[in-house]
C-alpha cells in the first residue's frame, strides 16, 4: 500500500537531556528497523498541549502521504485518558487524546478515530524493559507507530470512537461589524506571535451580520500600537513593529532583527484587534 | 550475523549548537553510508560522566540487538586514558574508559572489553583532514562504531582487557535495618529527582542484617518532608511532593505539573531516605 | 553517479522548538524518501551569518562526496538577495546568497555556483500548501536539495554566476614583524574561543615584509594574559587560561574544565595577540 519505505516523526515536551527520545526510537526500530525516524520538536513548552497541537498542524501537509505523526504532549499520562489514533487523509497521527489533535479535526474531511487498546502492539516486556505508567510515549505509542510502519490495520489496535477531546481552540471574534478580536496561540524561536488569525479571514470570512465582502485592508493593532503590513520579514524596518501572513497561512506579529515578544512583553492568549475595510463596503 | 541495517547511537555533551555531533556523522555515513544514525542525547551536563552513564544504562535496553552505542562524555580526552568497545549480549558500546559504562558492568553476564588500539580503523587523515588529540568522537569513537556496524570482529580493533575504570556508583546503604538511605543520581528536564533506589529494593533486597522479607510500604522522605507514593504523575494533587517507580526501575521524586528540583532546590548526590515496613515483620 | 542513498546535511537557525525544520525535512522526503537527512546545527545563533559560515567550514570535509549541504541564516529571506547553489570538488551547498558560502570559495579549488530560478524545482503547491516569501528553507532550499540527491543536472536549476557574495572575513594581520593580531570568530558549547589564526600561520605563513621563516614558538595573549600552550585540553590545570590548535585547525583558548568565555567576559571580534619567534631569526 504504502512505500516499504515509512516515516514516522515525533514531537514531544520530552527535551534533549534525557534519555526518553531516544529509547522510543529504539523501541520503534526494534519492530520496523527500516523506519525512517524524522525528529518536528522536542522542544515543546512542558505539559503545553495548544503549542504542541499548533506544531503538528503547521508541519504534516508537508510530510507524505502515509506518515505517521506521534505526538506526545501528555500531562495526564497513566490517568483514564485513552490512547488513540487518529487518519485523515492518508495521514496518521499517535497520541493521547487530550485535544493535542484538535487542529486535525477542524478541517471538514473524512477522519478515523481509533481508541488504541490491543495490548499485544504495545512495548513488549522483558525482564529488564518493564513497561510503566508513566512512559506511554515509549510503552505505547512508539510501538503502534511502528506496527502501523509495517501496514497493520488500524481496526486492529482497538475500537473507533467518536468523541475525541478537543481543545477550546481560541477562534477570532467580531467585536463588531468592523473589528476582529484575535488571539496569540503561539511564539517561536525568533519572538514572533502567531495568532488564530488565518488567511480565510482576509480573502473568504465575513462577520456574521452580512456579507459586506471579503477584508481588502485593515489596521491591525496590538497593545495599542498599529502595527506595519509587509509581505515579508527583511521588508521591515529594523525595530518597527510589523504584520504579516507567515508560511502557514496564519498573521504573524515580528519585528525585523529583533524579537516582538521581548518588546511587546507579550504571551499566549493576549488580544490583537484587526479593523477591516471591505471591498464593497 | 546482523541485519545490513545497522543502528548507531550517541550520547555526548557537544550540545547542538555546534559543528560536533554533524561531523561525527559524517565519518560515520563516509564508512557506512547504511547506518542508521539516532541521536539519544547531546546535552549532557558537560564533563558529567555519571549523568551520561544513566542515560545509556536507561535506553540501551531498548535498542535492537547489534545496536552501537557511541558514548563521548570525555574530559581527559587526549590524556592517557583509554578508548574501549564494551559487548555485552549483543550490544556495543563504544567511548573512553573512564567509567561511562559503569552501570553496563554492574549486572552478572559475560562482558567483552578491548582496548581501541589498531589506528587503521581510525579516521583516515587527509590534507584538510587532519586528526587531533581534542576530538576522538570524531576521529576514533565515530569510526569504529562506523567499522564495527560492517561487521568487523571486534578483536582486530584492539587487545581485550579486564580492568576498566568504575565510577564509585552511589549504591543506597542501609543505615539500620529498618532505614535505608539512597541519593539523587540525576535530574531530568522536567525536575524530577531521579534516585539510586531500584526497585530491586522495594522486592527482593533485604539489609544485610536478616531476611526480614520483601519492603511491601514505607515512608519515602526528602529534606525532612514525607513524600506521597503514587502509580504515575497524573495522581499527584498539583504541588504535592510525590514519589513513583518510574520507567526505568528507580525510585522518582516527581510533582505534578510542577518542578521537584526547584521546590527541593535538590542537587545530584542529595540524601532520600525510606522507612520500610516488611511484609513478615 | 553517486550512490543511490544520499546525504543532505542542515544547518540553521530555526532552533529546535518550533516546526521550522521538521517541515524541511518534510518536503526533502516527500521528493525523495531515501535521502538521508542529517542535522549538523540548528542552534546558530539567530541571524549570525558568520557563526554559520564556520559551522559549515568546519563539518562538510567529513562528509563524503556527494553530500548535500543546505544552510538556511537568513535574515534577507524574501528580499532580493539570490538563492543560490554551490559546487566544489564534488560537494554541494544550497542556501542564500549572503555570503554563508565565504569560507567554501577561500581555498583555490575549481568552483561552480548557480543562481536557483527554476521554480518547478520549488515546493509543488497544493490547496492547503502556500508558499510564502518568509520560508524558503523549506519552499525553494529543502526541495532544490532533494532535487539534487536524485541525480538532477545543477545546471537545470538556474544560471551560473560569478559574483557571490562574500563576508569581509576577519583574517589575522601582521601588526609588525614580530605580532600576529588575530580575532575570535566563534564561542562554543563549552565557552571555547576560535579565533581565525589558523594552522597555516604557524608552519607556512610569513610576514609580508620578509620570508623570516616559519613561526616555531610564541606568546599567545588575550586581553593582556598570557595563555600557556597546549596539546590537548586535558594538559590544562584546572581554572587556567591555555591555548591549542584545535581539531579544525584554528588557534583556540580555553580552560580545562572550565569556561574561557565567562573567566574573559570574551565576544565574537575580540582581539587576540601572538608574539612570535622565528627557525632562522
Amino acid at each position: 500500500m504504502h512505500d516499504w519505505f515509512m516515516i514516522i516523526t515525533l514531537t514531544t515536551d520530552f527535551g534533549y537531556k534525557d534519555y526518553f527520545v531516544g529509547s522510543m526510537k529504539g523501541v520503534i526500530l526494534g519492530i520496523n528497523p527500516h523506519a525512517q525516524v524524522i525528529d518536528i520538536s522536542h522542544e515543546v513548552e512542558p505539559y503545553n498541549v495548544t503549542a504542541a497541537a499548533y506544531l503538528i498542524k503547521a508541519s504534516y501537509l508537508y510530510f507524505p502521504k502515509g506518515t505517521i505523526h506521534v505526538v506526545v504532549v501528555d500531562p495526564g499520562v497513566g490517568s483514564t485518558r485513552r490512547s488513540i489514533l487518529v487518519e485523515k487523509n492518508g495521514s496518521y497521527f499517535v497520541g493521547p487524546d487530550n485535544g493535542v489533535f484538535s487542529y486535525i479535526y477542524q478541517e471538514a474531511q473524512k477522519i478515523r478515530i481509533v481508541h488504541l487498546t490491543s495490548q499485544e502492539y504495545f512495548l513488549n516486556p522483558t525482564t529488564q524493559r518493564v513497561p510503566g505508567p508513566t512512559f506511554q510515549g515509549r510503552d505505547i505509542f512508539a510501538p503502534v507507530a511502528a506496527w502501523l510502519s509495517k501496514g497493520i490495520d488500524p481496526l486492529k489496535l482497538g475500537e473507533q470512537i467518536q468523541d475525541p477531546v478537543k481543545l477550546p481552540l481560541a477562534e477570532p471574534r467580531w467585536v463588531n461589524n468592523g473589528t476582529l478580536e484575535g488571539r496569540i496561540i503561539y511564539i517561536d524561536r525568533f519572538g514572533n506571535l502567531i495568532t488564530n488569525i488565518t488567511r480565510t479571514y482576509f480573502s473568504a470570512v465575513s462577520p456574521p451580520e452580512a456579507d459586506q465582502g471579503p477584508i481588502t485592508s485593515g489596521k491591525v493593532i496590538l497593545k495599542g500600537k498599529i502595527l506595519a503590513l509587509k509581505g515579508f520579514y527583511a521588508e521591515g524596518k529594523p525595530g518597527e513593529p510589523c504584520v504579516l501572513m507567515n508560511s502557514c497561512g496564519h498573521l504573524e506579529v515580528f519585528i525585523n532583527l529583533g524579537n516582538a515578544q521581548q518588546q511587546f512583553e507579550a504571551s499566549v492568549g493576549d488580544s490583537i484587534m484587526v479593523r477591516v475595510k471591505r471591498s464593497n463596503a
